[in-house]
Order: C-alpha cells, then structure tokens, then sequence
C-alpha cells in the first residue's frame, strides 16, 4: 500500500463526510421547523464533523491515484467508517447521555440497515433525531446497492462479480456513462422511497411515520419511530402489507429494477435468484400461517398478514416487527432463527446468505451427487442459461463456510460478555445478516440492546459492519499483505 | 442401477447381518455366564436375525457384480442400515417394553457412535444390554475407520480423498496386500481398546464398566454404563485422564496409529490436521479452565481434568459427561456449542467437520484474501507440503455449506415436533456431529433423550446417520439418477 493510495482514501473519505454533515442540517431543519430544540445539536454536529472533515480533505488533497484493488478496499472500508462516525456524533451530542457504545452501536446499526436499537421511549423522542435514524440507513442502504453494482464485482468478493450489470448489458449499452446510472440508480431508489410513503400515508399513517418507515423499508433496514416497531400498526393491516410488499422490491436487485424502470424489460422474470428469494418467502410464509392458524387457532387473515409481514421483514433483513412472533411457539421461532440467514437478492440493500448462493451451493450439491454416480462425467453449474465458473463456485462456497465460523466465533466472544447462549447465538447472527432483532428474553422483537453489556456492543457493532462489507472485504484490512508497500 | 448390483449389495448386507447375529452371542454369554435372564433375548435375536439373514443371503446368491461407485454407496448404506436394524432387535426382545422409535434410535445413536440414550436407569439394566451397547458402538467406530479409510476415498467424497493411505504409501509398499492392511486396521483397534481397558482398570474402575468404557472411549462413542455418565467416576481424575488420553488417541488418523505401530514411523507429528486439532484442543481447554478458575473459583487441578475431560470429549465427538458443564456459565457453554462442529481427524472414529477442512478452509480464505490484494498472484491451496486441487478445495466448502443448511433444516423439523428452539438447534447439531448430548432442559449431559417426542427421535435417527456417512453418500440414495438403469 503507498501513502498516496492511503492519502487519497482518507481525501475521499473526508469529502463523503462533508456531504453527511450537510446530510445533518435535514433534522437540523425539521426541529427547527417544529420548533423543537435538538436543532442545535444537530447544527452544532454538521458544524463540527464539517470542519474536522474540511481539515482532513484539505490536508490529504493531492494528485488522483492509481486505482487498485486495495485502493477500492480502503476506501470502501474508510466510507462506511466514516458513515459511523458521523452517524454517531448527533447521539453523543444529544440530551440522550449516551454512552460512546451505544452511540456507536445506534449509528452502525443504522449505516449498515440493521436496524437493532438501543434506545428506548423512541415515541417520545425528538422528531429530528428519529429522522436522522432514518436517513442514516437510507444513505446506507443505498451505499450498499452501490457497493454491490460497482465495487464487489470490480473486486470479485462472494461471488457477486457475477450480477455486475456491465457484464450482461455492455454489449447493448443501455447506459451512455457511468454517471447516468449512477443518476438512475438515485432516481429509482428515491422514486420508490416516495411510492413507499405514499401509501403508508394513505394506508393511515402520519406523514412523519411516512416519511421515517419509507426510507427504513426501502433500505430493508428496520428502524422504526416506535418501540412497538411496526407493531404500532398491528391492527392496521393495510399498513403492513405496504411494507410487506415495498420490503419486498427492496430485497430485489436494483439492477433489474433500474432496467424495469428506465427499458420497460422484465428482466425479473428471468432472474433465477429472484425466484429462489420469492419461492422461500412463500414456503415460510404459507407453512407458519399454517402453523398459526392450526395450533394457536388464530383468523386465517391475521395469521397470514403477520406471518408475511414479519418472515418478509426477516428473509429481507429488514428486522420490523408487527408482534412478539418468539410467543407463536416452537415451530414459528425456529422458523424466525433460519429465517435469519436467508436474504434477498445480490445488487439489493439486503444481507444474510442470500438467495444466488443458495442456488449455486444447490446446484453445487446436486453435481456432487451426479458425479458420485457417473465419477467421469463432466457437469458444469449453471445460473439460469450461463455457466458459472469455478472461482464463482469456489467464492460462494467459502463465503457460507466462513459466515458460519465468523458466527459461531462472534457466539463465544458474545458469551464472554456474559450473555446466555440463546442471545448470543441469535444477536450474533442478527448482526452479521444485518436483520435486527434476536431471539431469547432481551434482544427478541419486543425488546431490543439496551440491556446488552458494553463489550457486546462493540463486538456486535464490529458484526454488522463484517456482515454489510460480505465479511472479507474488512477482515483484509486487518492482514500484513493488505498494508505491504 | 442394474438389477444384479442391487442383489449383490443385499446379499453383502445379509453376510454382515450374520456377523452381527454371531456378535449376539457375546452379551448372550456374559448373561448365561452371570445368570442374567436376559441371555434368552440375545440368543432369540441371534437366531431371528441370523436366519433372516441367512435367508436373504442365499435367496441373492449370485456371481459377483461389477464394482462400480454406486454400488460402493449402496453397500455403505445397506451395511449401516443392516447394522441399525440388527442393534434394534435385542432392544425390542428385551423386557424393557421400548418402543420401535426408541430401539431404533438408540441402535442409531449406538452404531453410529453417537452415544445419545433414550435409556435411563442404566445403572440397573442388565450388563448384556450394557455389553450390547458398547459393542454397537465399538463395530460403529471400527465401520467409520473403514469407510473414511477404503470407501469415501475411492468415491472422492467430502474431501476425504487426500487421507487415503494408498495415496501416499503406495510406493512404499508397507503392507503387501489390502488385507494385510485390514488386519492390522482390525489389530490396533483391537491393542488400543485393550490398552484402554487395562488402564481404566488400573485407574479403579470395575472390571465390566473398563471394558464397556473401553470400547466406547476408543470407537469416540459415548455410551456409559451408568446414568451420570462419567460423572459416575468425577471424584476419581486418574480415571478421567484415561478417557481423555484415550479419546484423543482414538481422534487421529488410523492410517498413521497403523504406520507408528508397524513401522515406528512418527508421520503423525508431520501431519498438519492433528497439529490443528491438538490445537483446537489446547484452546478451549486452557480457555475454558481459566474461565472456571477465575469466574466460579474452582481449584485449578479440578477446573483442568474436567474441562480438558469434557471438552475433549466434545471435540472428538465421543459425548461423555464428567459433570453437567452447561452449569458453569454462559461462556463454557457456548464454548461446548461451539465445540461440538470440530470433529477430531479423517481417518478416525470421529464426527463433525474435522481439522482438515476447517486447515483447508482456512488456507482458502485467506488465499482470497491475498488475491484480493495482489488479484493477478495465481496462489496454490497447501495441506502441508503438498498441493490440494481444485476439486478437494471445492468438496471441502460445500461439505461445511451442506452441513449447516443440513442443520437449520433438521432444526425446524425437530421443533415442529415440538421441541424448544435450544433443544432443536443442539439436537439436531448433536445428533449430525454424532456427539451426543446437547444443550438445554433435558437432552444436555445431564439428561438424555427419553423425553424427545417419537417423532423427533425418528428425525434425529435420521440426522446421526447423515452425519456418519458424510451426509452426501446417503442423500445421494434418494435421487432418481442413483436408481436410473
């Protein structure tokens, strides 16, 4: 690594945190059209992170660098630390009295759209702070799809390159420039953001809770203005099919969307992944409304509106929930905890495993099997009609194997801290999919990580940051090769 | 699938059931010999099973078939499925009025050297039944040395090809014939488990409990003769450290315990896996001793023989209990948890994932890492000095996916009977690791299996053989291309 690549990173990184604090003046603005007094924290936040970014940008401006694979990583890495950082500044400078980890814990959690909170009275809370909960995970659910359109693929992390719309649209140049689909990729995802808010209002909601649940559902990350999440809304169901169905774009990929939006094509149709993301939402969906209707005795509605809200929120990783589903019963929990590590689709603001790998590691296993019977016959894996190579193979693979070490490591340093086994193996895998809440007494979907000690925070903060970046691209960060000259 | 190799396979499986018949004959005595009335079941089950299957022996009477991979996998599953049905009957005969479920799975959990019981009140059940059990186990043990040694080689499955003794001594030639091999195989087992025995006997165990504890410390099995499982013996260290010392021996590779004892060749220190696996060992011991030490102020002599006494024994899968570890707090067990996905070497009678995949999983990951930095470096993936292909590398990742999606999958079933998620999450991971006890109110290592729901014990049953076989050589049995002409 040069020092010019290093200085150039933080030169980036600086100037994205210029945008953040300008990002700051929205809740600045709204208190103080509302006339409510956080106004000043939040203009004394983007006075402060401004100038320390300023300071920073001016000091590291120098000649473009040479772009490399390490350039991309660092910055990557240094964008969404300073989305942390900066996420986090209006909470300690809040009357909150937060501590650093909470902070910390709050802002991470919303830059990378998790959406687990440790804050409480959240309906009691100042309308500029809830906001800027909520931009913090628009911004970085839109950070995200970026991420995966632009830089994974360049990078070839998880396997991932395969769904670049450059490789399969270059040939008919449904773009003129990179920055018309970068401007496209805005449009669409603001677009819907708007359609989403629309109709919460029109379902009932107030136009705050419109505005706040429409940039939390679209980025499939989970906050809510409520500390009954969407449970607020339980006897409202309209609500909560307008979040099911907007969770639901949310999880598809952005890629296809863009193409939808601006060539009319129904790409989607074609999309094996989507099918996979859609057919186990349906299998969850039907088997627990089943299982509520049958053994709890629940209305065949009530049972199939909140089974799809809530397995939707989940399987997309958006983490809302519309009631407490840890008291449905064993079948439903277990439900809830496999849930947990599905996802949507690649080029989506979702995490956990998602829907691709499934399919190839399928594919994968069935091959396996094929070539135990015919030990000589060649087999190649397919994604829908194109072949996937053995690095692709090889990089799904790996990214479940070592999602599952990196969980069942995050468990034991949890348990360290003194959390019982059941919340630790469930905030572990909630952090790292980047869903929301647990399972167990404190960190289920009616509670939340208040009660959560200090070092838990810091480890499941780290987590969500491992999850959102596809794990390897921050654990090079921490290896000699990275930082050799 | 021709016609001829299905009867071939049968008729291999109606030999083997004969052995096992003759195998009766053992407890049947030792009844006779103490004057348990108990000798009536086994010499019954001899003579039922044993003209079963000498009927079915001579009715598939035939020419040898082509050997072919897929009649390999059918015998494999036909052998383990004979040796479940065979370990049923004398449970069945028996005065203790189990139901099938519960006979089968405890012949599973025995073949399969699982150890789980459905049993309680061993201290008083009659010692042909005891006998019985361990010799389950100690065939199981010697079955899975076999097939990780001759059988999943020759069929490439899981990785496990490059630990094929063939492969690397060929040129040697150390044993002049395969059967050569088999023998000394089937003399080691039989020296270990005798040296096992003695020393248990000179620690101050009974002359009945030594030899049942040898035969299930050696096969890494589980199966006690006491309710308390070695909690039986917690005052007495000298004991536990036998059954530590001889459980790690039973944990490495048999092809180099036959080429140490043979040829006084000490390959086993060049070995990479066992250095890991040692490794993994040293870990969670010394952690989890601190973590007694300091935490609960147990005295260290103490803290030491029971945490390297349990833990050991959950790393190599054998599942004995010197005390209930899910008491000593949230960290040890999570610790136990995580423990219980390690498996000790190919090669050996353990389950789990094993050393050598997590080594190759690692040196994979970290080679992505390296390509991430440098993408044009072409890295080669090394176990020990030699090159691993492409193939390995990829059969090793998909075994841990297939594993883990195996698992969530066996945990939803397993709670649709009913059963609470930590139960069902460490059931289901128990009973595929072939460990033996979980975590939780009842199937921890201080409760058992009786109080599983029948149909969670059928689930379970199911989930043990899985994870004996590599869980691709018996999923492979219900595709359509595997019965194809």
């Amino acid at each position: 690594m040069q020092g010019s690549a290093i200085r150039a990173a933080i030169h980036v990184a600086a100037v994205f945190g210029i945008y953040l604090s300008i990002a700051m003046l929205v809740p600045a603005l709204f208190d103080l059209y509302v006339g409510h007094p956080d106004w000043r924290v939040f203009a004394f936040s983007a006075f402060f992170m401004g100038g320390l970014c300023m300071g920073i940008a001016l000091a590291t401006h120098g000649p473009p660098p040479v772009i490399s694979p390490r350039l991309a990583l660092l910055v990557v890495n240094l964008l969404w630390f300073t989305m942390c950082i900066a996420g986090a500044v209006p909470f300690i400078a809040s009357s909150l009295q937060m501590t650093v980890a909470d902070a910390f814990f709050e802002s991470v959690s919303g830059v990378t759209a998790t959406g687990a909170t440790v804050l409480t009275g959240l309906d009691g809370l100042g309308p500029g702070l809830l906001l800027w909960r909520s931009i913090l995970q628009w911004i970085g659910g839109l950070g995200v799809i970026a991420l995966g359109l632009f830089i994974l693929p360049f990078l070839n992390i998880g396997g991932v390159s395969y769904f670049s719309i450059e490789s399969s649209d270059i040939s008919e140049r449904p773009f003129e420039r990179f920055s018309t689909f970068v401007l496209s990729l805005l449009s669409i995802y603001t677009a819907l953001t708007l359609a989403c808010g629309i109709a919460y209002g029109l379902a009932g909601m107030s136009g705050f809770d419109a505005l706040n649940h429409a940039l939390t559902t679209i980025a499939t990350a989970g906050f809510s203005t409520h500390d009954a999440s969407m449970g607020f809304y339980a006897d409202k169901p309209a609500i909560l099919w307008v979040g099911t169905v907007f969770m639901f774009i949310g999880a598809l990929p952005f890629s296809i969307l863009i193409l939808f939006a601006i060539r009319g094509r129904l790409d989607a149709l074609g999309d094996p992944q989507i099918r996979v993301f859609a057919g186990y939402c349906v299998v969850f969906v039907i088997a627990v409304t089943a299982y509520l209707r049958v053994s709890a005795g629940v209305p065949l509605s009530e049972a199939f509106t909140h089974s799809a809200f809530n397995f939707v929120s989940i399987i997309t990783t958006t983490g809302y929930a519309s009631s407490d589903y840890t008291l449905w019963g064993p079948f439903a929990i277990a439900c809830a905890f496999a849930a947990t590590f599905l996802g949507g689709c690649s080029g989506s603001t979702t995490g956990g495993i998602k829907a691709f790998r499934f399919l190839i590691m399928f594919e994968l296993f069935a091959n396996r099997m094929r070539s135990l019977v015919y030990p000589h016959t060649v087999l190649t894996v397919r994604y829908g009609d194109r072949p996937v190579d053995a690095a692709m193979q090889s990089a799904v693979v790996l990214f479940i194997s070592s999602f599952i070490v990196i969980w069942v490591i995050g468990t034991i340093l949890l348990a360290a801290t003194g959390m019982d086994l059941l919340s630790s193996l469930s905030g572990a895998l909630t952090a790292i999919t980047n869903v929301g809440p647990g399972l167990g007494d404190f960190i289920g979907p009616a509670g939340n990580f208040t009660a959560v000690p200090e070092a838990a925070k810091w480890i499941l903060s780290f987590l969500m940051l491992l999850g959102r970046l596809e794990i390897i691209a921050v654990l090079v960060i921490f290896t000699p090769v990275f930082w050799r000259r």
